[in-house]
């Protein structure tokens, strides 16, 4: 996390922050308010943090106009502190890149095509078909299956699996073990046992998404599963066949998306949330964590389902009474002094 | 999805079907009654995409024969349009199968044992007397582990592990990042922390199963985890060791079963639900989605826990009502007016 | 499971517990209570499983003082016989351990540094800067990344990946498909879409810790996500960035924890228990299956959430008043008769 060191007065001109202290002093890394050095840059977005200001050792801190003379040091003013400090972070992640060119340990189908500015790590398998654009990255052990293309600039971080049709846009970045393009889970009925739905559909990742470590995007049964540009998906998410997710939605990790449903732009479906299949979310929709949608969502807003967290002895009691609720609720309904105003 | 056409009449008899329409029309795939073209057999199966019927595209619609005159086009007849459907979709499953024979980058334990019809890929391991068998096909890097058996004509797409001690049967179906076969979650407690127990059991799959990618089997502690035949679990499932599931159960993704519980046969079990452990269901139940199970089933059924999806602020109201419940219902219950017939 | 015979004489004295009955009876394995033969050796710690003593046909039987009449052959007796059985089945646990060295096939970056005691197994890729220490055991398939430690006698079992600044402690166990050090999902957002937030921590997990197939730990954005030593995760698990556990802490499958939560010591967290984010939990909590945490705790004890499984007919309706229990409560708060004792 330490590397040649930026004047703070270089960082205040490339991002268009306004500078209060020293513009010589060197930032050489980033730090948390409580924990940063005096060469290390800190930010304050959330308020809940605002106590730990004017205590700081940072070198220097990314923060509001209004918050700009709490500051003990030196200070980057911005309208937006977390964007502005993730846009200078950027500059401190060394990431060693990998050099262009094909590993000797990797096996590329004779019909496989590698652009030669992109990178293909140890032990990967390019398959029948596939595609690989320039300056993709594509890091040890994935395996690139039949007809899939990684877009331009992509990067497959270690071990990721793309099965058979699926094509990622540019800029999408998938963390290791991430599996796209898998069977959906497409069962026919009948007396003798299950009968396979063949999965003839494929998988198509917008620009700039990005999917978690060890997330799951099956592909399509007869058309495409599809996430349009710029959808966040973090570890552990299942999504799948034929779902469709508007851009700009996020889903946080061990979410899980049923067949066949779609949902809008600029959604937020908290971790663990489940959606049921074929339904319809509409956009700037909100689940919270571990909710269950099992109906179509036409009104943007925040929804959640389940109960709060209890000592297991008094909750238990409660969860007794849920099993009566409905016969609770008609001795209510009966009474002769029902109020009749709700 | 698309190849040599295949004349309807053609299909039409080799699957048994009566047709309606021109016997010689070429299908070269299959699509959805909204997006099939002339060349594309779609199907009609569920009611609520009968009002896509009259305006169709595709070159042929397999339908019941209650349907049939509503067809604007060539028709198949079927009593179960979707298993006859799936049938004919996989004519168009056209995935490269790879050649018999061990990629040269695959490593083989001295004492594994590979039928010379079968296929290992790039990357892959064969471990200490592991067995692969007749047309068996183990897909670009996995690892099969000591004293593990895939059987005849089952196939690892891609990056499976069988860990140790696992025996596939016939025609199983492994999708990519499975883990079979991986210690069970065996401590002993004591003052100064955990002790593991080793789990000496293995992993028994029967025939015809399918695992989903990133699924989890753990091996038994001291007998096996069994799957009898025709199990159909979807993508990142966990087992728990010691668990038994009956014949032709299926899940959804993201269900969870708890050590030695015994699900029996045709249940099927919603995503994400939870199943604890030391549990028997009996056969044909069905769990909903996200339900938790913490006791024994001994009726076919269905059964569900949680609470529906509301707007935030009604769900909040209503979730802080059931913190208060036992105490509420002491009141109702307290109630000189109390109804007795319920 | 079976190998040279320990006679139960030697047994009893190794681990220091009282014989009842012949010392020389050989034992070649274990088996339960119910299915174990003549050279196994079975326990009995679990009440529940008393009933099957009288007629096991196990060589010897782990079992407390009390339970020791009953037994009808040889006893080993012991103040906590799952402990007791769990150090002895340690010795029937006869995995073939691989030879130290690297494996031909793997890759290693001329920076990594590997004890010449370790083991490399096939298709491993060792990068930039990582350390393997002495007597620790890299499984096949396994990447390990940049910065990234493998603490002395740990085991990566097989295709495990270490992104980046993942340190291990001693002793450390690790499944296949868990991925360590993954960017943690921190993102900006903005009218324009997202903005990545760089994570550039790391992972520290303590000695004797264990990881389960396909977990997940994100590394931290600034500072590390930490496991304190003795932490033992199951499959599947889910732990995000910043996040802290305390020592001797145990998760079953599917857990998961947000970003920025800390978790005492000695927790248990049952299966599929979501714990949001930027909570503290206190020592000695214990979580049930499926609960989901939304605030601090800081009093030890056992909570949960949910509503219990029923009929899904029966589960309909109470679901339904739940959505009117606010406003049911006000009905019964309204009536003049209302209870004042509560």
């Amino acid at each position: 996390m330490s590397g040649p060191p930026f004047a703070i007065g270089e960082l205040a001109r490339r991002f268009g922050l306004a500078l209060r202290g020293d513009p010589a002093r060197g930032i050489d890394g980033v730090g948390t308010l409580a924990g940063a050095g005096p060469s290390q840059l800190a930010f304050l977005a959330n308020r809940a943090y605002r106590a730990q200001l004017p205590a700081t050792r940072a070198g220097a801190v990314v923060l509001r106009e209004a918050d700009a003379d709490a500051a003990p040091g030196t200070a980057l003013v911005s309208a937006d502190p977390y964007l502005d400090f993730a846009r200078i972070a950027a500059l401190f992640d060394r990431r060693a890149h990998p050099a262009a060119g094909v590993h000797p340990s990797a096996v590329l189908d004779a019909s496989a095509s590698v652009d030669p500015t992109a990178s293909i790590g140890p032990h990967c398998w390019i398959g029948p078909r596939a595609v690989v654009e320039a300056g993709a990255e594509v890091g040890p052990g994935c395996q690139v299956g039949e007809d899939c293309v990684v877009g331009a600039q992509s990067r497959l971080v270690a071990r990721v699996t793309l099965v058979a049709r699926v094509r990622l846009g540019r800029r999408v970045l998938v963390h290791p073990g991430a599996v796209l393009g898998a069977d959906g889970f497409g069962l026919a009925p009948s007396a003798a046992g299950w009968t396979k739905v063949p999965q003839l559909g494929g998988v198509r990742i917008g620009d700039d998404c990005e999917i978690g470590a060890n997330t799951t995007i099956d592909r399509g049964a007869i058309e495409d599963t599809v996430l349009e540009e710029d959808v966040r998906l973090d570890n552990q998410i299942q999504i799948g066949h034929n779902v469709r997710i508007g851009a700009h939605t996020a889903m946080a990790g061990c979410a899980a998306v049923a067949g066949s449903t779609r949902i809008g732009r600029w959604c937020l479906v908290g971790g663990a949330a489940g959606i049921v299949g074929h339904l319809e979310i509409c956009d700037r929709v909100t689940i919270t964590a571990m909710s269950l949608v099992t109906h179509s969502i036409r009104e943007p807003g925040e929804y959640s389902s389940g109960t709060p967290l209890q000592p297991r002895r008094q909750w238990r009691k409660n969860a007794v009474r849920f099993g009566q609720l409905d016969m609770l609720a008609r001795r209510i309904g009966r009474h002769p002094q029902e109020p009749s105003d709700e």
